[in-house]
């Protein structure tokens, strides 16, 4: 059984107060960062990998794309993306992303925020992502930066007092499952280095576009302070690829 | 003045005793990762930005290579690549990487290894070498890895015992100048992001056409056992970019 935190009732009430899951991708640090990479969304047809409530296929309809298909293993997930999604364009799937299946060039962009890292092969991700584009088509991908999932327990080395020190980095060529904590819930992971990163893509044949560490907006910051800290290591990491 | 520490005589001594100056690329933990990542070296011209003591040169020469420039802005550096060095299709020139001039298309490679970390501004580099290459040309450059350059002091996070805890990063996304201590001196860096990598090349025109974090291998472990630790972080970056 592929990792299905989601559909735990605990964890999944806890995400749903999360405030991306409340506001949208405009609470998302990252999403800002991640929208400019984004290509031309005008009549693309758009498969999201991991799609969670549909903000993203929600957003790229709003842009004028012509089909939206969201996969995510969570039935709860799939549930509010439904509940919140009237669009007849939108079609959303239950599916692990290694298992996702469609005929060759069925898209012309797939997303993935922020799931990959619950997958342990990325390579073969990869590759089928790279059959499912059209010629030309775009990959834009977002997990949690390896310098984030690396230790393992995902927290701060604080000093007695409790104040921040730094951020702790260890087993970063050590790649694989990390038992970690995620509100309040262990939750499975698997770090993975940015070479394996890079070299899943460029092996099934993309180039490389894009790659950035987003922080999140002076603004962000003031809504919600707990984001100033995040200046002090690189928490996500974004990736574009494209299709030649 | 650009940076210039290895024209210090105390720091240029201990150098010259570490093990990648006395043996040369053999001893150096990143140098099987950064040769894969070379292209074709058969009559091409080869420009080395910081040559140091031209081990990277006489490579290529090695290998085939047409011509070969190295820059470095240390004259005792360039001594002892002069003293090692008889052929006479190599040149070494005294000038600072950002000051380097040729005309447009001069090179079918320019390498640079783990000098670029010395270098404040990483975007103008790209744009410059992008000009010195001609059409299909191949840029590959080392750095030590953001996550080794971000907090400054360079040295692991230790317990009461000594012994290692873990990789301590901090100001991430603060980038600039770092005082750190190496070879017992103190040394001027200039940490970056990686995006800030990723984006100066993408920026300057180049494909991304490789990206590793090279770890020594076991052989080199058992030769210098202190390069055990290598894997519980990153401590190099290797790029490698082409020209369209």
């Amino acid at each position: 059984m592929k990792e299905n935190k989601y559909d735990d009732p605990a964890f999944f009430e806890a995400y749903s107060h999360f405030p991306r899951s409340v506001q949208g991708l405009s609470a998302a640090g990252e999403w800002e960062t991640f929208r400019k990479m984004l290509p031309e969304l005008k009549g693309a047809r758009v498969l999201d990998l991991g799609c969670g409530m549909g903000w993203h296929l929600r957003y790229a309809m709003g842009q004028g794309a012509d089909l939206g298909v969201g996969c995510d293993l969570s039935e709860r997930m799939l549930a509010a993306a439904r509940e919140r999604t009237a669009d007849p364009r939108v079609t959303f799937l239950r599916a692990a992303i290694e298992d996702v299946n469609f005929p060759p060039g069925s898209f012309d962009l797939v997303i993935s925020s922020l799931a990959l890292h619950y997958v342990e092969d990325f390579a073969p991700v990869c590759e089928k992502v790279y059959g499912l584009l059209k010629s030309g088509g775009s990959f834009v991908l977002s997990v949690e930066h390896p310098v984030f999932t690396a230790q393992g327990k995902q927290d701060w080395c604080r000093g007695e007092d409790g104040a921040i020190r730094h951020w702790p980095v260890d087993d970063y060529f050590l790649e694989g499952k990390r038992e970690t904590m995620f509100l309040g819930q262990p939750v499975i992971k698997y770090h993975k280095t940015l070479t394996t990163y890079a070299a899943g893509l460029l092996c099934a044949g993309f180039i490389l576009t894009g790659l950035a560490e987003p922080q999140p907006s002076p603004e962000l910051i003031k809504e919600f302070p707990g984001m100033a800290q995040e200046s002090r290591r690189p928490m996500m990491l974004i990736l574009s690829a494209r299709k030649p």
